[in-house]
Formats: structure tokens, sequence, C-alpha cells
């Protein structure tokens, strides 16, 4: 099995992952993956975050967006600015999906939801159709159920699994990557958890080394295999702590630096997108909520950096853990019959390069 | 057939509408619509808008977006945002048929485009819920592609039909309207045209006449058959102007002058979108764009006042058609078997108003 | 002394104004102004609202900030959007004074509070140019701390003082105005108060009169008199309910409602803007809030609807106020030497136009 | 004399730099600073660059702005951002200073064009208070007149001068920094300059060199002498490259990941901005724009991407050059008269980890 960053020895930050070092380790958070290998084309999938195991249309979280770049096709994110919250889990799968994705997330609302007549489905995706014959369609509505029904709590599936089955990162194989951090008590004790689909390219850094160079792959490389850098990548963050939802907008827009700090060069056509959501008792909106009878805990302004801190350090950590875990997916292009191959990072190369830094 | 507003005297504004006084006027603009009566539940529909008859993947439109009110499904937001164009038409249905609707406009666009592996489709959604069963999803796929492959110019369908087919508005049957302003030569002489799918309340004004509170019916009154005010409102707006996609956001924005003069109430549930585009062949971004070879004409920021006003002035009239031009709706609520009915304004109570106002 | 709107028979709306009529009926505001008329060129002055008689600095009020057209020069946007909230009072002046408005409102904060060293002051303004020598720069500091110091709750000066004493609207007199509404028990039984500061043009609309074509004065009117309609709006919205900063935001985006009731253009020229805030205790941040130890009362997002109908209504009397008190303004154009009269809206020609509606 | 980045090995990125490795490596781009150091509190000044050497009032340049976090007083954003360019220079300063040099900048273009009555006046600002006795407001209009004034081609000063003569980034003392970055001809062959003022913290990167942790100095460290991380940075961009307002606030954004690869923390307090402008006399917006007579060309959206790459470069080489080229400025605490010590980078010590990594 294929190391996460963390034991190559690679440690973006400062703050202690948590005891499972993936979203999960906020509590309640559960994530599900389906993934679609079939044939020599079919290479995608599905993964589903739900932010607790009830029924997330009546206990709304609240949530906020960063549209670090808006070259997506990001279902539910007006509704979600303009409320702050989100009323169903967060689905990623691949550009194409996005219709049937938000079809089958309307479907199990309604059914979990007898009187909804409204549904915000939220569902982001990046573009997997370097390795995936994205055209063939594969993710059905049923793999979107599977993905929402499966999901639990525990460790989470990294590499080229779910949503992530067919996506690539800086000319290597990428996929779904996670990881967590926990302040100390004195800065409010909380856990932040970030999960990635990463499908994106430009310099590969690894917690400041720089792979992408010294292995002669990247972004605007003279006769460059390292590819275009456009793909996208969808960046989900959990926290306990209780915030509200401009400040979850603003922790959201942190995600910028831990994608800066693996070397992302942010192009144009790359949908980046961050959604970050509190799962904190105190600020979920409920029935009591929309009674008016809330008196929502507000972590203050002048204390959120700390947090930000954390969240640049767990994406990074995640886009890392996307790529090492990641495995070699290879295929057949439908449009000329040519094999198509998604190469694993080599994970000797990367430790040799640690070796070298020392 | 019932009367436009015009007919009746209702002449919103200072400027001129075009021939047929439709989102049409503007050249090249086309429109399609299906409409969706079935049984005792399905009141539901779609309309469509081509920004011209070519292909609308290749040949893109610069286009604005003005999110009013975010409480909707509006999807292809944050790509229409980003680069400021469409890619796809726009496509106007029920809240809870988005998701199949980009999977059929994502169809549409791969079956014209076949090295398309990325579609923003922008389908925007009102809540016909109130005369619509809208969870037994009364539109499909195929209703979709009927209204892109119908689309033409001409006179357009107003009232209970297309995606207006169930739709309420201010407490009767609200639907599609349209209505067009072309600007003097000295200003400019560019025609301008908007659409709008009217499902949303507040007290009725028509061109300043208070017809809502006149005849009893309105938002927040006591004992209110009015009944709320959610719902939302989609508009579209099309223009011969060559405007760069900001002053395009700009214009958008301004819908929200022709909405408040219907006496609107922007309520929290009532997702409230503008989209314009223009179809100046000098901003169209097609292959000479993408070479970097273009030079747009740009009409200049401090000219931009007088479109702003006829912008309100058509969205102002396209709702009153939407309203004038509905006819009576009615259905069963599948919830409890009991009878709908989505009343048509009674023109002889406007007439008379508007009689003696003089 | 001339009337207020409603002394005429102008009630828009449906909800009862405060005691007052004015933004002072939410209990804790302040008001204070300054009006410089001085020689022959000199029309301008200051209008300062305080959120409450402490110190805005220690006791910040969550705010919000609309954006309706940003061709102005509002100082402290972007820290109010970002952290949700005013740290100083709100100031109002002429376009060229704002520098020094700043520089004012940093002194006031800075002597109030000794360990202060960043000050995100406040200060909002539209362009009273056509009637106030603005080249002359006759807005001083010590005028703006005379309008801090001066500020009251109680009746506020409309018409031609203040901020207000050389604006125009419509092509007659504009200035300050103000108005409030009281939402019944079962609403919430919230006060919301509006004041504005009028410069812009349009079509005007007086409670659906149409004023403006009557009187044969709009903008766009052939050998137009009606002027241009650029200049800018000022609005500042104050509730005593306990919303977040992100419903405050939305709040005061409906501020563009009331403007559009009453004939406004939005023109490019138009720097319009709406700022909201509250000053319910519960959400007031103070020591508690930035010891993380608060718990805010939150109105929920689907109970704002009735306020959101209540500050159109007290943004769209605001502007009557204005226009109704405000005086005829002479002075003489250092340009040329020519005589410039900002003549006051004639009240007899609008009775008459009342009553000949009936 | 202490070295620039490049000068030391430090080469971020894979573009190359212009002849000056400077903003004014863009043609007609011009800098004038004010360096303020008085007695033993003043440690200030001003920095300000102009597009271009001709009336900005006149020939406007397209502009983005990107808030990257709105903790910060910048004046004209709003402006700024609705109508997509500059009508002033940009002046950069200490945060207390924003009024009095809104004030000036106003001075300076009313003297220019003797008909104008309304001026955006764009001013950014970090908070110098570490260093600077920041309440004496040391900093006068007269200081940016002669900043103004005295702008020229050529190369910059960098470190303690200009608006940079207080700051701290780091821990370490900061300033103003300034890089370039020329795209070969296969990618437009354009100049792209940043200068930065630099005045915030979190664990500094030199080009992937943890420089922080190696040297103990970094936010959140336990008994931290890296002090917080707030105090904000602008972030000023020039191009030759010509692109719209929507793409030059696309590249603005960019400068994130230049930041971000610095070690930046994004903490609460640092109010976080980069404008953009091109300088490209094909969008310019002169007598001819005006006249919508204009044809600008438009750089397409999918041919940003080594912009936005080589903007990411230059900003992180601009910080660096702030750091090294910064000088160790110290000054009293007129609080408490304590001595306080803004001490320059070792760079020796600097030379010694990079010797070390190889």
């Amino acid at each position: 099995m294929r190391p996460r960053a963390r034991e190559l020895g690679l440690r973006p930050g400062q703050f202690a992952p948590g005891p499972l070092n993936a979203i999960t380790d906020v509590a309640g958070v559960l994530v599900g993956q389906v993934t679609r290998i079939e044939g020599e084309g079919i290479r995608t999938g599905v993964t589903a975050i739900l932010p607790h195991g009830g029924n997330p249309y009546v206990e709304r979280v609240p949530a906020g967006l960063a549209v670090i770049n808006g070259f997506g096709k990001l279902a539910g994110a007006t509704q979600l600015q303009e409320l702050g919250e989100l009323e169903t889990p967060i689905v990623l799968t691949n550009t194409l999906a996005v219709g049937r994705a938000v079809e089958a997330v309307v479907d199990w609302t309604l059914a979990r939801n007898p009187e909804a007549r409204s549904v915000n489905a939220v569902v982001g995706e990046t573009n997997d159709g370097r390795l995936n014959d994205i055209r063939a369609r594969g993710v059905t509505g049923e793999d979107v159920l599977a993905a929402l029904d499966s999901a639990t709590s525990g460790p989470v599936d990294e590499g080229s699994v779910g949503a992530g089955t067919g996506t690539m990162a800086f000319g290597w194989k990428g996929g779904i990557g996670t990881s967590s951090r926990v302040l100390p008590p004195a800065l409010g004790g909380f856990t932040l958890g970030a999960l990635v689909q990463s499908n994106y390219g430009g310099v590969l850094l690894m917690d400041g080394l720089p792979v992408g160079q010294a292995l002669g792959r990247f972004y605007l490389r003279e006769h460059a295999d390292g590819g275009d850098a456009d793909g996208s990548v969808m960046v989900v963050i959990a926290t306990d702590a209780p915030l509200s939802d401009r400040n979850l907008q603003r922790l959201a827009m942190r995600a910028t630096a831990g994608l800066a700090r693996t070397g992302a060069a942010f192009s144009d056509g790359s949908g980046d997108y961050a959604i970050a959501f509190s799962t904190h008792e105190g600020v979920c909106r409920g029935a009591g909520y929309r009674a008016g009878q809330g008196a929502l805990p507000d972590w203050p302004n002048d204390r959120m950096s700390p947090l930000f801190v954390a969240v640049a350090e767990a994406v990074e950590e995640a886009v890392l853990n996307s790529l090492l875990r990641a495995t070699t997916i290879e295929s057949r292009d439908p449009a000329n019959g040519r094999r198509r191959r998604g190469e694993a990072i080599d994970i000797e190369a990367v430790q040799a390069l640690l070796a070298q830094r020392g």
C-alpha cells in the first residue's frame, strides 16, 4: 500500500493532525465513495461528504464558499452564498455528470422529506476526461445514491477512488486526499478537516520540495509532459468550531494558500472552489433556529487566524495524500483508440529527493 | 385572446418597443418552449433562449449575471461570471428539473461538438409547486431538447406556457412574458429585449397602478389570498449593443428596478436572477477572439445609462405581459387531493382601474 | 414649513411608521448634521449617523453593505464587508470631502480610544457639484467633528441640510430624508429606519404618482431640464432586529426596491449604496463577543421577508421626504459666474396631481 | 548594500525577469517614494505608482482588484470594481494616513483637470504601527504630492523606504519590494511587474526554503518573537498585455499564490489586496473610448494562464526583495517609551540555509 505524506516525513505546517488525519476527524462527518472502472474507457466515480448522519435538509449547517477560479460547474453556489448554509450533502463527481448528480441528490432529499418542494443540491466536479471517457457519461444517479448511502465515519479511501478515479494532478495521477488539524486548547481546541479532489496542475511542491522541477514534469515546461494545468480542484472543509457563515467563507478562501503551496498554477481552465461548513451543534440551523429562538455561539473574527493557518496546512497535506496514495490508471482514448496512462508519482523518487534535502 | 399590457394602455417608461415587443426583436435571438399539462398534476414546462442560430459553444457571447436574491438553483453561475460568457443556450424550467435540464443541455452540446469534454450549462428555474406536482418531476430531458430544437425568431408565446406553465405571481397566474425597447439613434440606436419567468410576489403595481391593493390581493395582507411572496423570477436580457461582460453585468443588475416597479417583495425565498448577453458580432467570441486577434468594440461606461433605463422598462413590461397573457390553470394537490387554482388576473378589473385613473 | 410625504397623503407601502417616522425611531440611533452655506459658492455639509451613544469602536454593531452601483467613493467598504461590522459612525458628505472626513473620523476615534492604531472610517458621499462649489472644498474636518458631536436622538432635520445641502434629485432640490417602519408583533415587532442623501435622477414617481412626467422634468426628456441622472444616493438603514451581518447585507440590498419605486435611473454615474446595521444588544460585538463567549440571537432567513418589504417602504418614503422638505438653494457657478438654482419641488403642483388621482 | 533575492540565488518560478526586475520594466510605469524618519517616533512614508506619465484622469487604464482579505482601508475600491478602471495613480501609505492621502490625490487631480468635480482616489495602506508612531500622523499631504511628483521610471528603491519604511513582515523588517517577469514570445511576450508593501506574517518561506522555521521566528510559535501575523500587504501589478478589466481582476487574484508561497498566514487582521492594471495602448480609455469608437484588443481567457503563473512568481520575488533589501529600523514606542526594533533579516543566515540546501 502506497504511503501517505506523513509516512514519508512530509508534514506541512505546525499543527498536529487528528487521529485519522482525515476530514472524518471532525465528529459526525461521513464520507462515501463509488469508483467506476469499466472496460477501457470508464475511469470515474463519486465522492459524497455528509456534514452529519441526520437529515441535512432539516438540520442545516452553516457554510461558506470560496470561488477561487470559477471555471467550473459547481451546482448550488448562489443559494449556499445567499443563505449561508447547506441543505444537502456535498457530492463530487466528473464535469459532465453534474446534471444527473443534482438529480440524484434531489431524489435522495425528496425521499427523506415528503414535504420538500425545493432542494439546493450542492454538486462539485473536476474534469477527468484525460483518463476517463467522460463523454460516455459513466456515472449514474445510482452511483450517487450508493455513495450517499455508503457514507461512514472512519478512515477515508484516498487516491484513485471515488470522484478521483480518473483525475490527474501536476502531470501525475491525482485523486481524493484528506487531512486534518487539531488546534491546541489555547487556540480553541477545534478540529478541522479537508478533503480534496485533485485534478489541477502547476509545478509540484511537496512541503516546499520542488518535486515537479526535480522530476522534470511541470506546467509550461518545454516538450511538456506535465500537460496543461487545467482540470480543477474541489476542496471540502469541515470544522467543529462554531463559525458564522461569513467566517466559514473566509476559512474556505484560505484553501487557496494550501493549494498555492503545492505549486498550483490557478490556470484559466481550472475550476477551483472550496466549501467550508461547521458541524458545531450550536450553529446548526434546525427547528429552534427557524423559530427565531436561536442563540448562536460565534467564534469572533479576531480569533480566526489559527483556523486560517490550519486550513492551509490541511489542504496542502490532503493534496499530497491524493497524489501519493493514487495508483496508476490506464485507459484508452475513445476518440482515437490510443492508450492513456495516468501514472502514479514515483514514491522512491520522492523519497530520494527528501533524503537529498536531509 | 388576452391582451398584452400595451393593448390595455399600460406603457411603462419612455422608450418605444421594437416591432414584436419581444426579446426576439434583438436580431438572431431564438426562443423555444415546451408546455407540459398532463393529468391533474403536471403543470410545467421549459423555455429555451438561444443567443443566435449558430453553435453557442463555438461562437460564445459575452454575458453578465446579477444575483438579486440567490435563493435559487441557477446552474452555470460561477463560470458565467468568471469568463463573462455563455457557451450554451439559457434554459428555464422548474426547480426540481434543473438536474435533468443540465443533463439535456450537455447532451445537446456534446452532439454538436464532438471534441467537447466540458460544458457549462446555464439553467434557471422558478418553483411552480403551487400548481404543478413538482415532486412528480414532469419535465424530461426530451422536453428540454424539444424546446431547444423548436426555438425560432418571431413572436414569443406568453403566459401559461413553457417554463411559466405553472407559475404564480402576486397571487395570480404568472408565466412567461417579454418586451423590448429600441433606443433613439442619438443614444446608440440599440435594441434590447427581456424575457421573464414570473413566479414571485409582493403588492402588484401595473405602470404605477396599485392593482394589488385595489383588488385586495397582496403579500402580507391579513387573511392573505396573495399567498406568500416566494417563488422566484428569472430574467433574460438580450441586446445588440457591443457591451463588455462587465457592462452586461451592470445591465442585468438594472432588472431589479423593473421588478421593483411591479411591486416585487424580493422575499427571502424568491430566487431572483437576471442574465444579460450581447449578440453584437464584434463582441462575439469565436475563432478570432481565441486566436488573440480580436479587437472588440466596447460601448463606454458613461453611455450606458439609457440602456439601464431601457432594461428596467422592458423588464417591467415583460412582467405585466406575463400576468395579462396568463390563463387560469387548475390542478389537484398531490399531497391531499385538493383542487388548486392559479387564477388569471381579471382583465376587466384592470381596465376598470385604468379607466378610473384616467 | 414644507410638508413631509405623509402630511400630503403619500403613504408608500403597508406598514406603519414609528412615532418620529425617522431613523431615530430605532432606539439609540443618533443623527448630527452641519450645514455649510457660505458666500455664493459653498452649499454643502455633513450628516453623521451613530448606531448608539457609546463607543462604536468598542461596542461594534454588525452591518451589511449593498453596492447597487459602485460609482462612488465610499470609504471603509471592504473591511465592513469582510468583518460584517461597523467600528465608527457613518458620515455622509460631498464627493471631494471624503478624504478629510476620513481624517476627522480617525481623529474622533483615536481621541476616544488611546490604544487604537487602526480605524476603518465609513464615509459616504454624493456629488453636490451642481449647486456647491465642490472644488472649493467647503467641508472641513471640524464640520465632521461638529456633526458627530452634535448627534442626538429625536426628530431629524430633512431637506437642504447637512450632507443634503447642495444635492439635487430628479431635477429638483434633493437632500436628507428619513422614514421608519414598525412591524406588527406577529412579524417580529421590530423597528426599522432609513435615512437617505438623495442626489440622483430618473423619472420621479411619488407613491406611484408620475410626477416627473406630469411636470415635464425627467431624465432623457428632450430639451431636458431634468438634467442628467447621475449624482448618487447614500442610504443608511438601522434596525433593532437581531440580524446577522449576512442578513443585514440582504436588507441593504432591498433599498434598491425603494429607490426604484421613486423612479431612479440607476445611471452609470450614480454611486448608489446602502448600509444596514443592527442595534440589537444581543448582536452587538463588545467584550463578550471578543472573548468568544457570545451567543448571538439570529433572526432566521425565512422570517426576513417582512423586513425586506419594510426597508423598501422606508427608503421610498425617505426619498420623498428629502424632496418635499428640501428648500430652494441658489448659488453661482465658480467656473463661469452664472447663477444656479436647485428648485424645491412645487408642493402645490404635487397636491394638484394627488387630487387629480383622487 | 544588501542583496536582492536573485543575487542570493533565490529565483522563484520559471520565467525570467525583465532588465530591472521591477514593476518599471512595464514601459511607462513610474514609481515615486517619500520616506519619513523623524525623531524617535516617525518611521513611515508614501509610495506612489503611476500607470503612465500622462494624465491618468483622462487616459484611464483598465484595472482589476482582488480583495484577498478585506481587513484594510483601501480607498477607491468600489468604483475601481464598477468601472474596471483607474482614474488616479495608486498611492500606498500607512493605515491612519489614508484620509489625507485621498485628499492629496484629489488635490493633485483637480490641479491637472480644471473641469473635474469627481475623483476616485485609490489609496492603499498597511499598518506600520509596530515601528512607527502611527497615531502621530507623520505622513502629510505634501509627502503624497512629493511622491507623485518625483515618480520616475528606472530602478525602484526597495526595503525600508516609502510606504515600507516602518513595516514588518514575518517578524523581520519588511518594506517595499518589486520584481518582474517577461513571457516568452510564444506565450505572448508580455512584461508583467509587481510591487509590494509587505507588512504581514506567517511562517517565512524563501523559494521553498523554510527560513521562518529554521530561524525560529514565525507566527504562532511558542514564546513567539514572530509577533502576530496581522498587518496587511498591498500588491500592485502592471502589465503591457491587452487585458480586459475582468482578466485583470483574475490576474490580481493570483497574487494570492505568490503571497502563499512566502508563507503568508492570511490572518484575520491582515488586509491583503492586489490591484492589477494594463498599460497597453489599445485598452487605454481615452477620448476615443469615450466616444464609443474604441475597438479594444482583448487577450483571450484561455491564454491567460502563463500570465497567472508569472504574477505569482513576481509577487513571491517582490516579497523576498522587500525583506532582503530592508534595513533595520529602530524607534521608541510612544505609549511607554520602550525601544522597538524592526530587525532586518540576517543575510548570512539565509545564505547559510541556502548553502545547506545546496
